[in-house]
């Protein structure tokens, strides 16, 4: 079996944004153990799509499209796989209503265009968008099963992970299963000399890893007929990987990121935290934040973007100021020390830093940061020196502050029940 | 003269990369008026190359390659244009020197394979990489121009622009040139309807919608003999688009963010601002910090995510949070006033709300927030009910408080001005 993806969108072929979401089907159906040849790019133009589909049609079993379903005359993907297989465009009972739900929630009168986004070709099955107006659809005809997906990659991402992955797994004859161990501390090339035998020898299942923002994905996938017996080939390595890299894996769990392994943490040690962010601006908290349940853990913030407000708000001194200078070692450690005693919380981690364009010297260059971790009464700073322009140093950032804290509170939890 | 782009490489099939050498080649090639109406990406496989490259050459003109061109055995994408085109593989001396006197800097001895990178379809013009060894190649044949360019987009991007660029611009394409008008406060549906009569008589230049998280974007592009002439096309449409969309146009520049209009707004006023948030955890904050130049503008924000850090870091009462709750109007109002207050900035954004997936009531269901903006003494307070996935709900939280922002800002410049 295997799938090709075509991508509609001129926005695309005039090189206005980049195209992440063929990056994601492709990742999503590669798990599934679905071959994958082609991807392409057309723009909103019905005989271009036509010809398109033709093409596809011809080496493909499953086509995915993304893009072009938006209430607009430009959008015109479903006209075209319509027009394509010969079936008329019907209403979709389900998807009207559930427009006329989204619009009178808003407030908001719909135009004669939004109920265009209810058609459906003729015996498709459409598929509920929880983030827009669009939905998806999945049409089987003889030769080929179409799935058509909205544009917007926070409506495609979480249908394809909801949605369309189920039904994709229901078409195939045996199962893959994958885990992906995630790991921090350690760079891709080394985590890959790790293990490199296990790599050199690998068959079913197989091991790929990927690197990440400042992290290293290692995800191992077998094949089996079933579920059971893939899961099976797949649960020594991990053991394996995890043995190996020990403390250095965060989890094991595909959708858990650093943040949750963060707060899960800290809530079975029933400690809370907090921030005190100069150059991040609010990115560690609202990092953390975007974790549901954090309110059991996360107490407060503090955005202390200017010097008056780090005196102000978590007590950095004037002296302190003066002397080092805001980007520092003793300004990181006073940040994380005031924030952690004015929101009395067990820890709080602190970034300050040069993010850029402007504001370097010699002495403290753009990329310049420091990132400090308050522990109950202990304080670690780490200092940085990040490439990249604004948008990459903040968020590096943030993502090695979050990596700081987990070391920090690992090491606290250990000293205090073995040490 | 038009143009496809083919990115050869099983890293893009498999989605572990995404594919950012498409956006890039595409975005500089329609600065030049060449139509691009195709990209897509194949393995490193001969077979699929060569129906690739059958496919591309019936239609388009020029055929811009990337990837493949490195020296092990899986780098096939010149062997398969050579084959194509039924042209032999030949050494070209000055890729032999520069492959050479690269190794010979770096003080390594190169392998039998890198000799490989030497070779050129016989009549090709090799083309230099200054950040690497896999020079480029220029091939005309009668039909059809093929670009090979190397993959890694360090080397990609600095040789198109160095050596690329000046080649198509001398084969004589016009020039492209186009404009955004970005919009808050109207969908795009309306926003189309709105201009309906634009869109049906456009011609030269274009006009597309497109819409974002809670903005559209409108695109003008002309087309002309010279930038200048295509400059002179699109101005006038732009200038009727801002009269039609009046205030809720906060730029018409592609580079510009509303974040950074705001920004600018503020600074030009001579106003500050802070922020106070609990359900967007700091997005708002960071978001604002992200734009270079900030520090002017922006002094501090706060992330009151509980109760008891509303009460104390801006002094919302407890007889408030009690009576009416923290997700209120009454609430979003003492955090703004209260963080105005504390850090005395001139505006003073606050967000409180439900984000999910838990927490919801049938009274305050999942995704009702309040949004409050203070501008020199007044609060206005809005209510919003998003729906989606807390990712969702916050991104939209989040933008949501700068079209607020926007707005109270410009109504308060306007009365001091006018009123």
């Amino acid at each position: 079996m295997n799938a090709e993806i075509i991508c509609v969108g001129t926005e695309l072929l005039l090189g206005n944004i980049v195209n992440t979401n063929a990056a994601f089907i492709a990742e999503r159906i590669s798990r599934l153990g679905i071959g994958c040849y082609n991807q392409c790019v057309v723009g909103d133009n019905m005989d271009r799509c036509l010809s398109q589909l033709k093409e596809s049609s011809s080496r493909s079993d499953i086509i995915i499209l993304s893009g072009g379903l938006g209430p607009t005359e430009d959008d015109m993907t479903k006209e075209a796989v319509a027009a394509f297989t010969k079936l008329p465009l019907v209403e979709d009972a389900v998807s009207r209503r559930s427009i006329e739900e989204y619009f009178a929630k808003r407030g908001i009168e719909p135009t004669e265009n939004n109920w265009k986004q209810a058609l459906v070709p003729k015996g498709a099955k459409a598929v509920p968008n929880a983030n827009g107006t669009a939905p998806g659809i999945i049409l089987e005809t003889k030769n080929c099963k179409y799935i058509l997906l909205p544009g917007p990659p926070i409506e495609l991402e979480s249908m394809f992970d909801s949605q369309i992955m189920p039904y994709l797994q229901s078409l195939g004859a045996g199962s893959i299963f994958s885990r992906t161990v995630k790991i921090v501390g350690v760079g891709e090339s080394k985590a890959e000399t790790m293990i490199k035998d296990l790599i050199d020898s690998q068959d079913n299942p197989t091991i790929a890893t990927y690197a990440k923002t400042a992290e290293v994905h290692i995800r191992v996938t077998a094949y089996g007929e079933d579920e059971k017996q893939a899961r099976k080939l797949v649960k020594p390595v991990v053991k394996e990987l995890k043995a190996r890299f020990g403390s250095n894996v965060y989890s094991a769990e595909d959708e858990a990121s650093l943040e949750q392994a963060i707060i899960e943490l800290l809530d079975s040690n029933k400690m809370t935290m907090s921030t005190v962010e100069s150059c991040t601006g609010g990115l560690v908290s609202s990092t953390v934040v975007g974790v549901p349940g954090a309110s059991e853990v996360f107490k407060c913030g503090f955005v202390t973007y200017s010097n008056k407000s780090k005196r102000k708000l978590v007590g950095v001194k004037k002296g302190t100021l003066d002397k080092y200078g805001a980007v520092s070692r003793q300004v990181a450690t006073e940040m994380a020390k005031g924030g952690a005693a004015v929101s009395k919380s067990d820890v709080c981690i602190s970034v300050t830093g040069i993010a850029g364009p402007d504001g370097g010297t010699d002495e403290k260059p753009v990329g310049l940061v420091y990132i400090g971790c308050y522990v109950r009464g202990d304080v670690k700073v780490k200092e940085f020196h990040f490439s990249g322009n604004r948008n990459k140093v903040r968020s590096l950032s943030a993502k090695n502050a979050l990596i700081l804290a987990r070391e920090c509170i690992l090491e606290y939890i250990s000293k205090v029940n073995f040490g």
